[in-house]
């Protein structure tokens, strides 16, 4: 059976899930008493610290996803990515849905022994690029048809199929297909909300995997009323995590927080909350602080590819000429490859000669540097320790000169 | 004292080097009677079994050396180099006195610090890349006054300069500046070959460190009097290693071959033999054959960068539609990472995908096959079946439809 036989012991699983067979039909049963089970361990304030035992193992929350958009995190290995401590992936249902074909993904076994990633799997719906990436052709109640903004190829989603490709790509969480309207257009946001909430519903009803989590998405833009309901409505139905969609889309930061807040607070306690693609390490923080625990973004692997690095003194952009004669590691508090192994002057020499090398590196320093942001806070978190540690994180980050990491890497 | 300071313990080590102290200068003294010795420990025809002993550790031959141009193997970390098996590793003094300055690198404490490759390291003297790559302004008896290739700014090398640079760089093996020559101009080889002596006599005069051996390196085009005459008076002069030059250079496979072996049966039988710039999987089992002991080579790592893998059927372009749902490895007979954890169809994916990941795992696996392959030829010389292990290489490799592995690459 899929679901127990696919089961990889993680190092921190202290539990042995099992699943249940449908006695007449021989189908797996949803949401057994253990699989997917979010046990919250510790709370502080609004942060939690979290268990959810999925079938590749246990994730301890909060955490940070990497990006690994199609089937491989960008410039790394899986076995670098495993040593940055990354426990859960994220891999981009409409980029592997136009290539290589989720239908191969299957045949080959699913995702995870296709690019060999052993640990738990998440796949977003692919909503999300098709509004961003691909040219829409048609959007209605019954689903989207756009084209491929490979070979301009005519293509159409519905949540139906959403939920069938996702199933063929075989991820321990998939997600709902959900419609993400710009935040600042209430009637537009008040449309796609409804239009969202239907999609939810149709998911539901035709997932098949019981070895899959299916997350639901609160949208609703920057309108505390419209997020309210959305985020009353997701929460009635059986989902077995939810996410908070449609933010870090333009909107500020103090309205991404209020709105991160509010949903959270009607969210149920027993399950798993996903801020979807948000990753500054500004934004870890707060929405830890605010009830969130599953994050992800691929801004740690795009500032590597563009040459800049997380750092206690604030973004470095190692193309400096500063940085040629710098013997010290990037982050001296920093337990990576990179920083362990390499001089600032190496780096920036890798940069200067265009190696690619250069992005690997900073790829894994940028995602450990995240991670073990996340590991700090859920340690104290157990401690009770959360807001001291927030004071003092912020206090930190006020006082740098060098805090936006995200300055000249939207392409 | 560097020499001892520096020395890092190889897994394959047995010996414990020792350096000497010229007592009225306290200047290091050369050619101590342990380190670069070179021991042949085993041999089968013309083919060697064996140990060179360098500050960095011993290197069993005959074997391969991946090219590192820019202080780095491109797409790699160290640690995956060495997961390669790869022993020695070959940077370019040309792109490093350019880019970052051979200075820089020496500050900060060599190039094997600022590349964190603690196995030996070799040099190349920037000849080679002065004359293919720079616009030549002057070449005279002093030396070549060149153009970067990368701004243009205006260079000088001489003998004296090559060595300096080398020096600063800190490899464990050095060469001598030699002048490569079109291969079938017999009077501007023949000029060529006088230079080329008379710099190795002078390169010798000024090399002031002793933890680094200096190899000369042998010219004379496709000409057999030349190479004589040339190889009799580079054996003459007293370097810890001897190279063979201006081949692989677009004379013929057997030209190359018939030179290789007449300079072999002149050179020193108790030093080892480096066959420059060298490492198709055939040119390293026929050079072996006639006694080479070290070759080095671009080819598996650019074929990598071209989507292309060496594999017992000969030449595998991944990018072929046929592999889109091949579940097998590249080569099932091989131990690299990239063939225990990956299928033909993930990788021919990920190129079709255009992420980098895939020049690296191809570059492993196509490091992992020439030094496979040099182990394997090294244990058959030691048990004295080169010969059978020859006929039956050559025999796969005639019968192979596959097996011209330098086509469409010279870019």
């Amino acid at each position: 059976m899929l679901l127990c036989e696919n089961y990889t012991s993680h190092e921190d699983s202290v539990k042995t899930p099992y699943c249940t067979t449908h006695a007449a039909t021989g189908l797996l049963l949803y949401n057994s008493p253990v699989m997917f089970e979010f046990t919250v361990e510790a709370q502080d304030g609004r942060a939690r610290a979290g268990r959810f035992l999925t079938p590749h193992g246990e994730l301890l929350t909060p955490l940070f996803t990497p990006v690994g958009t199609q089937a491989a995190v960008k410039t790394l290995t899986p076995a670098q990515v495993e040593d940055t401590g990354a426990t859960l992936v994220l891999a981009n249902t409409y980029h592997l849905y136009l290539r290589p074909g989720d239908e191969i993904v299957r045949d080959l076994g699913g995702l995870h022994p296709f690019m060999h990633w052993s640990r738990p799997l998440l796949t977003d719906s692919g909503g999300f690029q098709v509004f961003s990436l691909a040219a829409i052709r048609k959007i209605d109640d019954e689903g989207v048809t756009f084209k491929s903004h490979i070979d301009g190829s005519l293509h159409r989603f519905t949540p139906e199929k959403a939920i069938a490709v996702q199933e063929n790509l075989g991820a321990d969480i998939v997600m709902v297909l959900d419609e993400c309207a710009p935040p600042y257009d209430y009637s537009y946001v008040q449309r796609a909300v409804e239009r969202t909430h239907r999609w939810a519903e149709r998911c539901l009803k035709v997932r098949t995997r019981a070895d899959q989590a299916l997350f639901g998405i609160v949208q609703g833009g920057v309108f505390p009323d419209l997020r309210t309901a959305s985020a009353q409505f997701i929460a009635s139905l059986p989902f077995e995590g939810y996410a908070i969609g449609g933010l870090s889309v333009g909107e500020t930061k103090s309205e991404m927080y209020a709105m991160v807040e509010l949903v959270n607070d009607i969210l149920p306690v027993n399950r798993p909350r996903y801020l979807m693609g948000v990753g500054a390490p500004e934004d870890l923080i707060e929405g830890v602080r605010r009830g969130v625990d599953i994050f992800d973004c691929v801004l740690p692997t795009r500032l590597a590819r563009h040459h800049a690095a997380f750092s206690p003194e604030g973004r470095l952009n190692l193309q400096n000429a500063s940085f040629a004669r710098d013997e010290r590691p990037l982050d001296s508090s920093c337990d990576c490859y990179t920083c362990r192994t390499f001089s600032r002057a190496y780096l920036r020499h890798l940069i200067v000669a265009r190696e690619t090398l250069a992005g690997t590196l900073l790829s894994i320093h940028n995602l450990r540097s995240l991670i073990r942001l996340m590991e700090e806070i859920r340690l104290a978190i157990q401690n009770h320790t959360f807001e001291a540690l927030y004071s003092e994180w912020l206090a930190r980050w006020r006082g740098n000169a060098k805090r936006d990491y995200t300055e000249e890497i939207s392409s």
